[in-house]
């Protein structure tokens, strides 16, 4: 396996690992059980590309292989076994935010891989980042990251827009990889650090 | 193409462009910023149509081409850039009434063109009217169109029915179409203009 | 056809039939319309199976039929029809638990044929038993199942795993079905008759 296919495969079970525990820390708060700790980091960690690969026409790619699932229920016992407090800071917003930039440069990476055009590709970015953490919110009867002002779906286009636009203009690769992950990293991380939101429809 | 071919084509966009319309205005209504515009907008726009082409194994209609998606990039920054009040009244209510009828129509013909059996057939029109809206209500925190005492999903219903109906009758084509889309659009807009709605259950 | 298959045609039409008069009475206890009595019962009976097949790219079982539909309507119109309290007492609660032990464990059984790997098989037969109820749920506006204490995904667990766990150990066919039923069944049975529940997570 070539480098570049290692390194995308590397930050998509980080990924997964990643929302499977904001999925599971959703499951906390409200105080569930553990299966729906497991239902919740399960649907968190895969569901954004679960989506992708039904609309690009890829096998999804967590049926074929017992892993992916098994990273999503170690991620539920670990938030159910430590306290909740572990999680609850700073922490895990980065990891979230590492995730999101994963997800969205991967995503549009693979939407690309599999000939789909360019803005839908940028669009399958943006979902599979995205997609999972709104069923979750959905599904705990909590207004979702769409609802909310912060800047997060903002990063995540900006990630997939990077990829795909280097790509279609011939950068595609390491280079976009690495630049679109650092840009969606980057504005996420200083919209958590300084507050930033976009700002809203005025009449 | 032939004509019919080109008149579900332009039903089709037509349809996209509404809809996105209708969901960036749930955006606008909940003071978003851009990029949850677009959000609203592609979703309302496409997830009927693409929930229609996973369940008949057709490739999503989007995924291939660059234009659909920026027709509801479009339509979010038409609404983004106007003033809400323009899309307000009743005009907007007519447009998604034209919609309904347009997508309930083009979702039966589609499926039964895939070969799908005369009942599901129905559904599918059903759902390709009526799932992209749903979807929009849903992650907006509002009561969706399913819960809203109005003729919404009845009016797709008659039109996805009577397309289904006379093709099985052995008139299919032209007008199977016009009639399915005027009776869908008329007992809509009656609807909007006399507050109709169908008898509630009662225990 | 075998008598396995048999059985396992039975349970699932079983299953639709059950799950859409509780998609129905969902839409009664909110006085809706008969369209959306049809809506509810069509995406409870039908929408765990539908997701499940999706999954594991199986022609989606209910599209080339129409048996399966005339199911779910004939469920709407048997609750609209008859009075509500008829369905309101234990009855409904007990061919519901039959649904989601014959739910979970013919879909968790449908996945492996499919050649899905052993731990999505297991998360299939969960998803069939219990995405249809989520959505109706989501829908409604209620709290899901997957929010509320009782033992009910967890039943599901139980019989979707034992299929694939018996399975894996070389006990396929009728001996994994008739225990993973009995298992699932016997659950859930004994959660409804005495109020049982999963702990809860603790800070």
């Amino acid at each position: 396996m070539d480098p570049l296919a290692t390194t995308l495969m590397v930050l998509d079970y980080a990924a997964v690992a990643v929302f499977g525990a904001s999925g599971a820390l959703a499951a906390a708060r409200r105080k569930h059980d553990i299966i729906t700790f497991g239902f919740f980091a399960a649907i968190t960690g895969v569901g954004g590309g679960t989506l992708r690969d039904l609309l690009i026409e890829a096998p999804v790619f967590w049926v074929r292989t017992n892993a992916t699932l098994l990273i999503c229920i170690g991620a539920a016992l670990l938030v159910w076994l430590t306290s909740r407090r572990w999680f609850a800071g700073q922490a895990l917003l980065w990891f979230d935010a590492a995730g999101l930039a994963a997800y969205s440069t991967y995503g549009a990476a693979k939407a690309l891989a599999f000939g789909v055009a360019p803005v839908p590709a940028f669009a399958m970015g943006v979902m599979t980042a995205c997609v999972g953490g709104i069923i979750r919110d959905v599904l705990a009867g909590e207004p979702s990251i769409l609802m909310r002002p912060e800047l997060y779906v903002t990063a995540a286009a900006l990630a997939a827009g990077l990829l795909v636009g280097l790509s279609v203009l011939g950068f595609g690769g390491w280079i976009a990889v690495a630049l679109a992950f650092a840009a969606g990293f980057g504005l996420r991380g200083t919209a958590i650090a300084r507050g930033w939101s976009l700002p809203a429809y005025r009449d």
